[in-house]
Formats: structure tokens, C-alpha cells, sequence
């Protein structure tokens, strides 16, 4: 039997401590409660699936990355590496007992092996949401209009950038370029990283000259959303159900955000260099900036795809989705560094040690402080009183109640840490300070 | 590459289908309230970790039902199963860093390659709280009292029994039965299981007859508190410090729970009975049943426990606590058949789509609601309006709000799906009733 053992934990795996847990927690579930407001139900999927589920798609990179081992049944196993192919599963699987449109939601850790040394996690949570079951540019126009109103909800003011991947490929076709469709995704895909001038390069190896001129004067169209819709339009060979798209999804833009009366002018940008590379997008995609901070990247991105669930099920019918994921760990080292982490009902006041003898007595006087909406902490060891400030201040309380001779009745002291001054009030009294 | 495979899981792995996920996050969220209330912080640990670490004290059982394995750097790895041995873990690798008596608690799955056949699930969910760093009687108390405010918030009358481990031990010691109180322990937590009969035979075979009957009568001591407790102190040899401890319990549970005006006569119990059987508990232990199914048996449990982070430690001070486990599985099918389950704000309305090219109104209109503190769901398929109130009945809606010409003028129709009927009004009218 060991004696001593190095208390370490895996590379690229965390310990959350509560200052750290507290703000991811709060963080999550003001997102939950705008998935909430949206009708969006919650699911959730086993951490560990059969490998073969998992890798359906086959290889690559996930090949590479993925926890995968014999379980003591001797079952090929893996940890789930992203959200998605198990909802394609579970979807498959629970088809007859869902309604569709289904609009759901899932927060979840997923694992991945990554090299840890390019700063990523290899276990992180993921939070996706999706519209499948519909086809309609509305439930293409909810996903996006409920991302402004997660990241408001947050005190987040956004842009989102909006292209259709079906225009594109239009365009493609239209200067017969389709078969170096994924080429040239993947060049585009990489414009913001290495600019223009490189991307130039590139493409005129894939595709000529003359098309990387076209391509570049495609994805760089710029101007309002209808300016730059005629544009893309135009090249693509003119009117199509995709500029169609495009064009009701900016009438429910406006009239939406127009009615609600946006503090931004233009929340929505068309921008036609966003592809989302060679993800299994088909139509409409989309990439959310933060306003304050555009440089740390898309916090939010998504798009519509096909048959979600066709490698799992054998019904012919395919169901389409719309759907998204946000950036989690990114999004909340963005509210870090803007000072706008979203605070639960944290505990701002304890109750201290007098007399350790009347622990039952403080805990009552606490009951009726967390009846009255306040959370309130007791202390349990009775220690000098100075030492239970700096223990109070340490744990980022603001407020110390110092109990009287009779705890629930009359007056009680209560020290106010940073000012470091005590008033006698009653507990009413003391209640309404601490929420003010 | 794979065109078609059959979309199952693992046995002993679920998948949550909106209504069970609502109905699990809602508990949560409800008994996190109540940790939040009494100044308890949330941390999380990897789910992965060195197989060394999580299998420290060594084998048996956990051995056997480990998911552990070799990584893609070949490090052996292992997923957690339990939150106790992460939490020593994680205590002693940031003791540095925590404030103590640190309160905490930790929500989160843990996986075991159980036998199924038991009913058992290989993955589920784990609710642990503790106070550490603390010896008082008040944090014995505390940990008490916060289970029992659990489930108050919960709408749940429970009943808790509690003993001390220590005081059982001296007992034994003082009948000279000492040594063999490995075996006496685990032949006493049968006790529920097996009945008296089979216990005393059992005892007997270990200690003897005549000390079987002692063990029976220290186990079988009934009666008020302060009664059990004269009893019991008595057949130990006399007042000791585990009595005392007791004692000062049974004087904070009468203090809180008389000021907050039990409903209950009795929450609290001495149970000598209880012992936990071969846990690592020291002192006071404790299991709680609910009065209105008792024979679900005990869904929180714990104890008073020393040197928790000893194992991964080299400074001498050890740290002692008391904490506690919640059966969330158990517990939520209890609340489901005493139809308590606690309801989130779920979404009960959802907006028609009368005419699709007006979704971007039909969204600013659930805007309106979502800011009068209503979900609101919005349909964005166009089909018959007979199709949608099925769909919304389907979905567990109670009312469809049906937009006129001009949606944010004038009035809506508003649909009650129970009462099939129509009203034409206002949307101010419109969130009242359904509000209501």
C-alpha cells in the first residue's frame, strides 16, 4: 500500500477552483436561461461511446486525437471528442420518440488528445445548439438571432458575419471551379490568418490567375448587406434560391432587430470570405465577433447542414439542421479581460464565531436570512474575531454579522470589511444593507 | 468508409431525453441553490486521471470496476469513480491556495464497470459536499442541517439518523471486542438487509453469544434523543468526548430547528444502528430517509472522516472534515413518483407561424414575452395551424399565441390547448394569462 503519492493531474487537463468554477457556472447558466427563453430543451449523451460510433466518418485528424481503449468487456470504446456525432447518433436512435423541428441544447465536456503545447485543453465543454427537422430561412434566422440575444443577455454587444457556403459553390461552378471546391474552401478558410497577399499566392496556384482574382473580388465584397448581396449575386450567375435565402434572412434581421430597437446599428454583416472551411456545411454559415474584443475570434459559429443523422439511420428521409456552438473557454476569458463576468447569487456575508456554543442559534439567524433571498455562510470555528474578517475578506465576502447575547433577538453588529466599520442594526436592518 | 452503422450505447450508459434532462438540471440547479445559501463553492476536477492517483489506497472492488487504460502518450489513465479520492487529490495539490475550513461541493459523473444486472449504471451523476478543515461540533451540525435544508427546498420532509463512529468503537472496546470490529461493522450495516435474526447469528459467530446480545441492545437502543444517548453513553462506559459531540448536536438541531419552526417533530435521530459499515468515517455518521418512502432507503449519507489528503501529502497536519453524498438517481425517481419534481421556467407558449416571411416580426413579438420574463418558443414552419397546436400539445406547451396582420399591433389570438378555445387580446393580457 502506498504511502505517498504525487498529487499531479494530466497535461492539458484542469482543476477548477471556486473563483474559477463560480464564473464558468454563472456563464453557463445565463446561457441556459436565454436557450430557455427560446423554447431550446436540454439533452444529454454518455461520456464514453463504442468507438466505431464515434469514428463513423472515419479518421484523420480525430483518428489521431481520440481517447480510445478496450472497456473490462473487452468493448472498443472511446471518449466522446465533440457534440455532434453523438446528437447524429442520438438522434438516429430516438427519432420516433422526438417532435420535430427539434431545437435542443447540450453543455458537455468532450476530449480530445491535442497537442497541448499550441495552448488548447484536452478536456473542455462544449455547448451546441441546433434547430433540426426544418428547412426554413426562420429557424436559419432563430439560431442567429438567438446567438445576439445569448451574447446581450451577457452584456455582449456582437456582429455576426452571415454567408451562404451554396452561393459560394455557385460561384464556384459559375467559373468552373467546382472541383477544386475544397482547395480553394481551405485557402479562403486561412485569409484572416495569413492575408491577402499569401492567400493571392495560393489560389492562383489551385485555380489560375485570373479566377484568384475572382475569387478574391467574390470574398471580398464588402459595403451594407443588400450592396454586397447584389454583388455576390451578380457573380454567382445572378438570382438563385441562395440569394433568396440571403435576402429573407436580412428582412427578418431587420425587422426583428429593428423592433427591439438594437443599440447597434449593424449586428448582422454579409460577408462573403466566410466559408467555415471544410466543415459539412451546405448553406447558410456564420462567425460571431465580439465588439470590444473582434481580435480573439469567432465566439460563435455555425451553419446549416444535411442528413445530420443519415450514417446512423437507415430511413431515407434526411433531417436537415441549422445549428451552432459557442466558445465556451474562449467567451469567458473574454468577459474576464472586460470585467463582465456574469455573477450568480454568490454569498457576500457570514455569520461569525462568537460563542460556538450557540452554532444552532447562528444557523437560525442564517435560515432567515436565506429566506429572506440572501445567501449566508456560518462559521464554524470559534477564533478570534480579527482572524474571521481577514478569513471573511480572503473568501471575497463584503459583510461579517457578529451575533449579540441573544442571536435572534435585538440588535446584531455587522462589519463592513472594506470600510472596516461596525453599525448595530436589527436583522431587517442588516438584510436590506447587504442587498443594497 | 461506413454507410450505415446501428446507432446504440453502451450498457449501463443513458442518453437524457429533454424531459428527463429538464427534470435532472432542474434538482440540480434547486439543490445548488440551497449550497449557494450557505456559502458552499463549486470546484471540478478532471474526469481523467493518473490510474496511480485515483487507485492510491489500492484495490478490491474499485480495481476491478475502473475504466483505465493506456493513453495516446502511453501514460495509464483512468476515469474517475468516484469525487472523493479527486477532491483528496485535488485538496492536497492547492492547499496553498484554499482558505480553511474550506466548503465545497462538486456535482459530477463519475464511471464504473459495474455489474448492470444489479440495476446499476456504469456512468452517473455524483453530488458531494464537505466542510474541511474544520473538528467543531458546528460543522458536524452544519452539514446536517444543510441536508435537511436540501430537502425543504425540494418540498421533501426527511428524517436524518445519526450515530457516531467513535462512540460505537468504544463501546466494542469496552466489551473487549475491539479487534474484531472490522467484522462486527460490517455484519451491523447488514442489519436493514438481513433482519435481527440473521445479524445475531452472524454476531455470534464472531464475539459470542453473550456479546452478540450486548452489540444488539447498543444497535437496537431506541427512544427519544437524549434517552438513546444516556443509553448508549452508558453501555460505552460513561460520558466521553463522542457523547459529548452528540450531545451538542442533539442542542443545535433543537436551537435551529424549534427557531425555524420544524414541521417535523423530529428530523433528527439517534440511530446507533448506523455505522456506514466500512467506510473511512471516524466520527459522527449519519443517513437520511424521506418520510413520505422510507424504504427507499437512505438518499444522502456521510460522515465525519480524518486526514482526508494524507495519501498525496508530505505536511504533517492532517485535514479532518465532515461531508456528504446525495443519490441524485435515487432521489429524482423518488421525486418523480411523489410527482415533485421541481419544474425549471420551462417554455409553456409558443408563436404560430401564420405566414413564414413574417418570422423576423414573430421573433421581435417572443422578444416582448422573453423580456416579460416568459420563454417563448416560435414555430418557423409554415404548416396547418391545426398541425402546430398538436406539435405545441406534443411538446408539453399549454398555450399557442396566434399573430394577426400587423404582430405587434393590436391583438393576438391566444390558443388554450387544454381548454381548446380562442381569445382575441392584447399581448400585455396575453403574458398575464399565461403568467397566471
Amino acid at each position: 500500500m502506498a504511502t505517498y503519492i504525487e498529487p499531479k493531474i494530466l497535461k492539458g487537463f484542469r482543476d477548477f477552483l471556486p473563483s474559477a468554477e463560480i464564473a464558468r457556472r454563472a456563464l453557463i447558466e445565463n446561457i441556459e436561461d436565454t436557450f430557455r427563453s427560446f423554447g431550446f430543451v436540454p439533452i444529454d449523451t454518455p461520456a464514453l461511446e463504442y468507438a466505431e460510433i464515434l469514428l463513423g466518418k472515419g479518421g484523420g485528424e480525430t483518428e489521431k486525437q481520440i481517447y480510445r481503449f478496450k472497456d473490462n468487456g473487452e468493448r472498443d470504446v472511446a471518449l466522446r471528442f465533440d457534440l455532434t456525432v453523438p446528437f447524429a447518433r442520438f438522434v438516429a436512435l430516438h427519432r420516433a420518440e422526438l417532435a420535430f423541428p427539434f431545437k435542443r441544447y447540450h453543455i458537455g465536456k468532450v476530449w480530445r488528445g491535442e497537442n497541448t503545447q499550441r495552448g488548447r485543453y484536452r478536456e473542455f465543454t462544449q455547448c451546441d445548439f441546433d434547430i433540426i427537422g426544418s428547412d426554413s430561412a426562420a429557424s436559419d434566422f432563430e439560431i442567429i438571432f438567438l446567438i445576439r440575444s445569448a451574447m446581450l443577455g451577457l452584456g455582449l454587444d456582437v456582429t455576426i458575419h452571415v454567408n451562404h457556403r451554396g452561393l459560394f459553390n455557385r460561384f464556384l461552378s459559375f467559373i468552373g471551379q467546382s472541383e477544386k471546391s475544397a482547395d480553394i474552401l481551405r485557402a479562403v478558410d486561412k485569409l484572416s490568418k495569413v492575408g491577402a497577399d499569401e492567400t493571392r499566392k495560393t489560389l492562383t496556384e489551385i485555380a489560375g490567375e485570373k479566377n484568384a482574382e475572382k475569387i478574391l473580388g467574390f470574398i471580398g465584397a464588402k459595403g451594407g448587406f443588400t450592396e454586397t448581396l447584389n454583388r455576390i449575386t451578380e457573380l454567382s450567375g445572378g438570382p438563385c434560391e441562395e440569394s433568396k435565402r440571403l435576402m429573407a434572412l436580412y428582412q427578418f434581421m431587420r425587422e426583428t432587430c429593428a423592433l427591439n430597437e438594437a443599440e447597434n446599428a449593424e449586428p448582422f454583416v454579409l460577408d462573403p470570405s466566410i466559408t467555415r472551411g471544410l466543415d459539412y456545411y451546405t448553406g447558410v454559415v456564420f462567425e460571431t465577433f465580439l465588439n470590444e474584443l473582434p481580435d480573439i475570434g469567432s465566439i460563435c459559429s455555425g451553419g446549416r447542414y444535411d442528413n445530420l443523422a443519415g450514417l446512423y439511420s437507415k430511413d431515407k428521409d434526411s433531417i436537415s439542421g441549422v445549428g451552432s456552438s459557442i466558445g465556451l473557454d474562449r467567451l469567458l476569458s473574454a468577459l474576464e479581460s472586460l470585467n463582465k463576468l456574469p455573477t450568480a447569487n454568490n454569498c457576500r456575508v457570514a455569520i461569525a464565531c462568537v460563542d460556538i456554543e450557540k452554532s444552532g442559534q447562528y444557523q437560525a439567524l442564517a435560515g432567515k436570512l436565506r429566506q429572506a433571498g440572501l445567501p449566508c455562510e456560518v462559521f464554524t470555528e470559534q477564533i478570534d474575531l480579527v482572524k474571521q474578517y481577514i478569513f471573511a475578506e480572503k473568501k471575497g465576502l463584503h459583510y461579517v454579522i457578529i451575533p449579540g447575547e441573544n442571536p435572534l433577538d435585538g440588535t446584531v453588529t455587522l462589519r463592513d470589511l472594506a470600510g472596516r466599520h461596525n453599525v448595530e442594526v436589527s436583522i431587517e436592518e442588516a438584510v436590506l444593507k447587504i442587498l443594497s
